[in-house]
């Protein structure tokens, strides 16, 4: 008996890892598949933001298309997301003429119909913001610190700066402020704002909007000659929170069906571009794992499963409900691996810190599309909350530099996405599945 | 005196290596000074073909630059180089009425005024057209194989289909044929032709021009369908050698004066574009290491010596003429990084086989610029006769993903250059110089 399924075993799957991994790299390259997928989802599901239609839509098209590349277990997990729409019309105008290119910020109030008109104090902190005390009331307070320059871009540029996009109208509603404008998150020198969540403390709830970095310059440049006003008009609305859902399917083991391997991105997006880069990229990186795994033949050992999580940029009620339904599970998560910087080209994979020696066996294996090493990291915002189960986390990092320039913005397009580079990353995804599937006894 | 030897460099050069490198990082990344001088050089000097007016200008901007840098033996070394031109009103049109898209291919003959229309037969190798016979006789050989995509593009790719480029025209010209057209050598998928070096053999020189990808779709497909003839007109025109030159400049080492550590790329360039990624982005990597070493005050051991090598595109004569020049200087040529697959993001250095091991140690000083590690290599177009000096050869090889996207295309222009990303090989390109300065004793 032992013999034959080693026999059967052996007709279905004849090669090495290598070789396997090797199949997956030529299939993917000459098919492209994942820039294929995320061209329809871009083009025509489009935006999707937690709780509009277009979120909603999207969670039918990952079911169909993993219905479609022979998934099992294709199904929803519920959650309750944000609802927050942006509104028509949203502009600002300095001095009673400049246009500002700007964007409310997901999550802000809206200002009055007419809006709101003030005088522009900049600051470049919170804690500047916040020791404004009487000098604030009244005014627009402006964040205006930049990325730091002297970074790779892809982490610490953004975690720098971004403190004043979520907390900037907190800490100057303290001191009376009526409303505040953020230089937007990037390095790119053009004038597309850039969104992203904001959240409101105790205190008064004033409209926050971002600045395009042109404008944002001539915002600065303006202070520096004296006095300036700035009328803001935003017209975002909060609804109540929305039925949502996380979405999954898989291939089922074959030796160890209850040890899953995640893999996966997030679903929803901000409104202004179609989230391509984010995170449409990392969906389509796990989309596309699957379906050159599946479409090979391959029988993994352990279950490996895609994860398209819902509501990331607004609270991550998706992780939460999918890190519920984990915990709750028969089946054990083995490790679960995030893509949630772009679809840039690979460099390297995060881990947990305790993994990485047990892991870097496979570097050799992974250098050929582009990963050049296992680095200490692997939680995100997504698959971290799976920690709590022992699972080992990893995460995709793809090359930084340009995921910024398009983070968040009108920029986040598919004309902004490279077909090999994406398709790279899934196969670099799936590769990194069909090892933990296979060989994944040396995390242990 | 050996005290006050030792102190005075102190006061010039406090930092580790390490430090040094760093300094050189954050200022490069602040300035952008390799994007500054490329866009400049791309708009307002222009394409830069061999023995053109644009060439001739670019060496005189190269000196400039150089000398307000505060580079020394800021000089010419003189080579006589091919001067071809294209002419105006190239076209091809297919069965009377649809137009392709076609560019002549670098020394091409001209087709007579009125054009050549011919049968078109499609063949995939020079082996193919060669056998042909009388089957080739008065017709369009079409060279159609494609680049490979199962590589990683930036270097695997092209190496398989280029000898079609090269060779098709004398390959075809045995079989009687009066013309070739061949698939631009390129992975993208618009219809920008790629021009690029062909070469004539014995035989009868028959004109020689790429399609664009989209054009020879069209064309195979119309050749499946039945009979096909193509109209050809170019305009090209070959001249006698013209007189040009390699532009160098330098920092005097401190200690080795006469151990000369080159770096640089080729400042000719196709014209269709601007050279912007082929080569420009190599000339300025090498400038913009230049100058973040001397406006930092940096006084290197050894001498770091720019080079912008001419004529890289139509036969090297510029790399003849910088050997002989090195062969007969008093000093010796230590080591020589060239430059030229693009102005992307770093990821790795070539370097000579035999001094790999040695240069590892440097390996964890550079991953913070994106050069993962050394890989055998180092040998190119232009440093690579300095081999036979003895000299240690070096290349930067960035990401190779974008490269042939653009290459020899009417879409290398500075439009598709990533400011960051072009400069961190600036960045790279000043490390590994400075090692070398400083540190290189560890390859003897």
């Amino acid at each position: 008996m032992f013999s034959f399924v080693v026999a059967l075993a052996i007709s279905v799957q004849p090669q090495s890892v290598e070789e396997t991994i090797k199949a997956i790299q030529k299939k993917g390259l000459a098919e492209l598949g994942a820039y294929s997928m995320l061209k329809d989802l871009t083009v025509n599901v489009g935006a999707r933001v937690s709780g509009s239609a277009g979120a909603a839509k999207s969670v039918i098209w990952v079911k169909n298309n993993l219905t479609k590349m022979g998934a099992t277990n294709v199904s929803e997990i519920a959650c309750m997301v944000p609802h927050w729409t942006r509104g028509t019309g949203e502009n600002a105008v300095m001095d009673g003429t400049i246009k500002l290119s700007i964007c409310a910020l997901g999550g802000s109030v809206a200002t009055p119909h007419s809006g709101i008109e003030a005088e522009v104090i900049e600051v470049h902190s919170l804690k500047e913001s916040e020791a404004l005390g009487d000098k604030g009331k009244g005014k627009i307070v402006f964040f205006n610190r930049p990325f730091d320059t002297n970074t790779n871009a892809s982490g610490s540029g953004y975690g720098g700066a971004n403190d004043q996009r979520v907390g900037g109208a907190t800490a100057a509603a303290k001191s009376g402020a009526v409303a505040v404008l953020v230089r937007s998150m990037t390095l790119a020198t053009d004038d597309a704002p850039h969104t992203g969540a904001m959240r409101y403390g105790e205190g008064k709830k004033i409209p926050a909007a971002a600045l395009g970095i042109q404008s944002a310059n001539k915002l600065t440049a303006a202070l520096k000659r004296g006095k300036t006003k700035v009328r803001l008009v935003l017209n975002c609305k909060k609804f109540p929170d929305a039925p949502s859902a996380n979405v999954i399917g898989e291939i089922k083991g074959s030796e160890f069906p209850n040890e899953v391997i995640c893999m996966g991105g997030h679903l929803d997006s901000w409104d202004l571009g179609r989230g391509a880069h984010d995170d449409g990229a990392g969906v389509v990186h796990a989309m596309e794992a699957l379906r050159l795994i599946k479409s090979l033949g391959l029988k993994p050992k352990r279950t490996i499963r895609v994860v398209a999580w819902m509501d990331e940029e607004q609270g991550g009620s998706g992780a939460k409900a999918y890190f519920e339904y984990a915990s709750k599970a028969s089946e054990t998560h083995f490790a679960a691996m995030e893509s949630d910087m772009g679809g840039f080209m690979p460099r390297t994979f995060g881990v947990s810190q305790e993994k990485l020696e047990k892991v870097r066996a496979w570097e050799p294996i992974l250098r050929d599309f582009g990963i050049d090493r296992f680095v200490p990291g692997g939680a995100d915002a997504d698959n971290g909350p799976l920690k709590a189960l022992g699972t080992t986390l990893f995460s995709l990092n793809p090359d930084g530099q340009r995921y910024f320039d398009v983070h968040h913005s009108r920029n986040d397009v598919i004309e902004n996405v490279h077909p090999r580079e994406l398709e790279f990353g899934a196969i670099a995804t799936a590769a990194l599945v069909w090892l933990l599937s296979e060989q994944g006894d040396i995390l242990k």
